[in-house]
């Protein structure tokens, strides 16, 4: 079967590409020829930050071919992004913050593990500064914006990540979470944004990140996360936070289990902002858990939400503060504004303060253990709703803060969560709903999302666009 | 068998008492008498903050010898001590700050539990003031001293536990231990201290205790400590830090395994302030361990001993501060002048001290992860050495803080550890030896502990004093 790849439109996703390079019926260099076209053809859409010149990777596609044994490397001739805060040799990284770019003296272990693995780097993208937002607005690199409609935000903070993938110019984006900057964007690009449970793959290499979070992936499918992350765990005693169990840690997209149960917010504590079309997509993935075996319990979800709002509105904030002070004191000004308010706040708090914070954290952590004790899993819409680039420019922190209002908590709290699309409100545009599960439950989390997202049936990313759909 | 059981100097330890109280040798009433005919012949020794009076406890003993059920209780007739942060019904709690004194509502579950299980209370102990110190001379009662030696520190912060399980008082002490109070004492009166890794046992009804720490028993043998910790082990989801482990959780007094690796220090970490005594009775306990099967590997200890003086001098100290600055502020005078000073340093950290000193302490926490993949026991003196109560009260804070050089960083790093009795020095002050497991590897310490104290041979507490073997 000789299937035509359209150089235009043609899917991204590994296995659909590793299938054209087994069949013949594409070549890594004819690949990047055509992802370098699609860029061309978006004009400047503030993905990228550096976009590596087509030349060299076309040349790294060619030595890839040219080695019989690279033909067997899990990522052979597969394009990838970087997110800006993530180190890639020979470019700088700025993490969003023009003024404090600096070049890196080595690849990130992560970046060099994906190139290692045949992946091809295309470039370094656009997020929100120092990973501080989840909306894509907060940056010195114009902003970039949802790949459904150029009003709305792209979601962040891994912005370019998320519109590069749904707009199909690479095949992932390596990407990081703290407090939803993988599976913000994931969601309102109609993409997977899986985020690991913390301590479970290193952090070398991360330029100006928090302390809080996970290195991650926006793929097109659960399949290719699950594939990435297993490429990628590893317990890395360097890093501080890395966990034990991270050795030999593996997820899969096997079929669920033949019944489960989930907890999802009770009617008063689901906050869809006033969006009856959000509700209507998050109460039909429900329904479609339900058709794979899941049982739904409604459950209180302020102690989490509360959890939530201690990230930024509380003691915690200095945790960020404390990774930046050296650069940011007496050097405020190279931040944008709301950036730069919300960091300031890290500066008003006492050693006092962050044990009362992470002592009431605990408390939250044994709740969602007990939790966890009833149920397998926990779901959420991955955001409340979402907004237009002018509105959030408007009321830049308040509405950040609501487009967190079921991100932020995940870390604080030790799990891992992925998000999934939801389909499209009736304007077209992309909401995901967010699975999270206990600690370390990764795997289940990964299971039920792959066939969650196969059960919505729907293409992933801007292919799956209702209007786009109609068209072919 | 009939066994006469001496009044004035007989073994208090479970096995001996249990097996005294089944031959009818001995009941419950007898053996309170003759405890408060031992405590009134020591006079006023400071180990008491509230003394039950007599004919209550002899109730207490007549109300369970005429239940016939009551002696199948592991604690039947079982007289204990409990420091002063643990609550005891109707006793007033002080935590040895006489102006903080307040009535508890009820019993501390861990009380509770010793009395649901047959233990008598005797009283509430002395202790350095909120468990602050790590020596028994920061009180407002009066200091206790070393069973061996008046001139000498009885160790704290759990002074009057100490003192009255090595003085023949009570079988056991309830005791807790943030920076060595536990073990502190138990080495300096010859006997044991054995401390669960953190979040084993519950905190519920600890009054005025820090957060990093574990309640834990002194006694008179490792066979009673894992007896009354196999009573208490328990998760408990009411308590930020209670580990999900603890539930089933047990430990042992096994013979130990056949071999096994443990690290000590090297000779440039080996800290006995010159205590050339103290390092032949630790060099005596590794050949003791060697003889068990046991190999030791010398390590570089600095990074540990950094680690414990991270416990007060440095952002951590504001974690004691948090728990106490609704008291404390405005009220400073009621302390102690040395724990006023140290407390009143937690006011000087800010959220971002905090913030890089957790994530210094968790490389720390790597760092030893690694190590116990090497060797199952990390083996120290409990203490470099031990002062007299007029060096300490001259040299407060520093002599403190030297003498918890060892014990300081184990719950900082998440781990278990017991303090065996190392014998006495030439001038009869005796020292222990500390074994510290890693996370949840209590077993191993416990079973090692019992074979280490069985491989000595000596009496424990006030028995063992050399000349008093001499005399007998």
């Amino acid at each position: 079967m000789n299937t035509q790849w359209d150089r235009a439109t043609g899917a991204l996703d590994i296995a659909t590409l590793k299938a054209l390079f087994a069949r013949g019926d594409l070549t890594p260099d004819d690949l990047i020829d055509a992802i370098y076209d699609r860029i061309a053809a978006r004009g400047d859409d503030h993905v990228w930050i550096h976009l590596i010149d087509r030349e060299t990777s076309k040349a790294r596609a060619r030595t890839l071919m040219a080695d019989p044994a690279a033909k067997e490397l899990p990522l052979y001739g597969i394009p990838f992004g970087i997110k800006d805060n993530v180190d890639l040799e020979g470019v700088p990284s700025t993490a969003a913050v023009r003024a404090w770019g600096r070049m890196p003296e080595a690849s990130s272990p992560l970046v060099q593990t994906l190139i290692d693995a045949g992946g091809i780097p295309i470039g370094k993208q656009n997020q929100d500064q120092l990973g501080m937002g989840v909306v894509g607005v907060r940056t010195d690199y114009g902003i970039p914006h949802c790949v459904f409609d150029t009003r709305y935000i792209s979601g962040g903070s891994t912005s370019g990540g998320g519109v590069s993938v749904g707009a199909g110019l690479v095949s992932f984006a390596v990407a990081n979470d703290a407090a939803g900057s993988g599976r913000v964007p994931a969601a309102l690009n109609n993409i997977v944004g899986y985020k690991p449970t913390p301590g479970l793959v290193p952090r070398a290499g991360l330029s100006m990140a928090g302390m809080v979070g996970t290195e991650n992936f926006l793929t097109l499918t659960m399949e290719d996360s699950v594939l990435l992350s297993n490429l990628w765990f590893r317990y890395e005693p360097g890093d501080p936070f890395s966990k034990p169990e991270a050795e030999g840690f593996r997820v899969s997209c096997a079929p669920p289990p033949a019944s489960f149960r989930f907890a999802i917010p009770d009617a008063a504590s689901l906050d869809t902002d006033g969006d009856t079309e959000s509700a209507r997509l998050f109460r039909e993935n429900v329904e479609r858990l339900e058709t794979l075996g899941g049982s739904a319990v409604e459950i209180d979800m302020t102690p989490y939400l509360t959890a939530a709002k201690m990230l930024y509105d509380g003691a915690f904030i200095a945790q960020r503060y404390a990774n930046f002070a050296d650069r940011f004191d007496g050097n405020e000004d190279a931040l944008c504004p709301p950036t730069r308010e919300i960091l300031s706040w890290g500066r008003k708090y006492s050693a006092r303060d962050v044990f009362k914070a992470q002592y009431v954290m605990a408390g939250y952590r044994q709740q969602i253990r007990q939790l966890f004790r009833d149920v397998e899993l926990l779901v959420t819409p991955t955001t409340p709703s979402t907004y237009e680039i002018e509105e959030l420019l408007a009321d830049n922190i308040a509405l950040n803060a609501k487009m967190g209002t079921y991100t932020n908590f995940v870390n604080l709290l030790d799990l891992p969560a992925a998000s999934i699309p939801a389909g499209f409100r009736s304007d077209g545009i992309a909401l995901g709903t967010m699975l999270i599960g206990p600690s370390l439950g990764d795997d289940l989390v990964c299971r039920v999302g792959a066939a969650l997202h196969a059960a919505i049936g729907i293409a992933p990313g801007l292919a799956g666009k209702p209007e786009f759909a109609e068209a072919s």
